[in-house]
């Protein structure tokens, strides 16, 4: 089922994704960002989206397209473990769509689902060369956790996910 | 809280993991599998292990020590989208530590723990070229599920998980 979204812009539709549009993601994100790394960085983003994501937490996932066309999507997830948090583990927006709210919306949605499913905290991370994507968690809400490094006046956790993986951790309270 | 696991051969000591062990058992990985692929491939674990599982799926995933040290562990979680599966992500066992009966030992508790959270399936995947994953959930009871392509008489999920990242997919009734 799919939810009309509107935005002054443009019309998009929304839904769960499932285990069908798992390639398709992957593949929409090859064109997105083509300059960011090649068939390494490709394959990356594979192994950080593996198909279980589209198959068990569709749930708490959206995508959203656009006469049928993938322009962006949240995987996120309610924590198993804690039960007061939820994560919002990738989220991807069509180049050619940004500035229209796409963003926002998606993790508006997480955040409202979250909270209707008793969460009061939401978590995500990034890399910290990401400027883009601290200026936006910024702007939704998040704090950046404090980290025993700094990068561009940025606190970085080093090797966050992994030897040379450093991320910045963001936090918000529902 | 850990507990005793006594083999016939050995003893261990079994517990939840937690964001802690993250490093430690990429690190372990590195040194159990080091013949396979170099730093690439310590990088795809990296990606395939990312801290959000230790940080969210301990409930449901298991890590077993000998004298400390990390010796096997288990990285799965209950479907959250579809209540009557649960998932084994990721399995790891010591090569010096094979043949004590670790990997089906833990394989068993998840079991135990899917049914005590009302699931009835389980199910796993693996590479079509890691013929003793595949030996080893046959003798598990697993079923190997039909594929369009195959691989040395095993039934291939091609592209499973990505372009060029084909599959066997397991799936066991409890």
């Amino acid at each position: 089922m799919t939810t009309p979204l509107s935005t002054p812009w443009r019309h998009y539709d929304l839904r769960r994704p499932g285990p069908e549009d798992h390639l398709p993601v992957l593949a929409v994100l090859d064109t997105w960002w083509d300059g960011m790394g090649g068939p390494e960085a490709s394959r990356q983003r594979a192994l950080l989206l593996p198909k279980l994501m589209f198959q068990h937490f569709t749930e708490s996932s959206f995508l959203v397209t656009s006469d049928e066309r993938i322009v962006a999507f949240l995987i996120g997830f309610l924590s198993p473990s804690r039960p007061a948090e939820s994560y919002i583990h990738f989220v991807g927006v069509d180049p050619a769509e940004r500035g229209n709210g796409l963003g926002a919306e998606l993790y508006e949605r997480f955040f409202a689902y979250s909270r209707a499913h008793g969460r009061s905290v939401v978590r995500a991370i990034t890399s910290p060369v990401n400027k883009g994507s601290h200026a936006f968690h910024t702007r939704m809400g998040f704090v950046t956790e404090p980290g025993p490094e700094e990068f561009d006046g940025l606190p970085v956790q080093p090797d966050y996910d992994g030897p040379g993986l450093d991320r910045l951790s963001f936090r918000k309270n529902l």
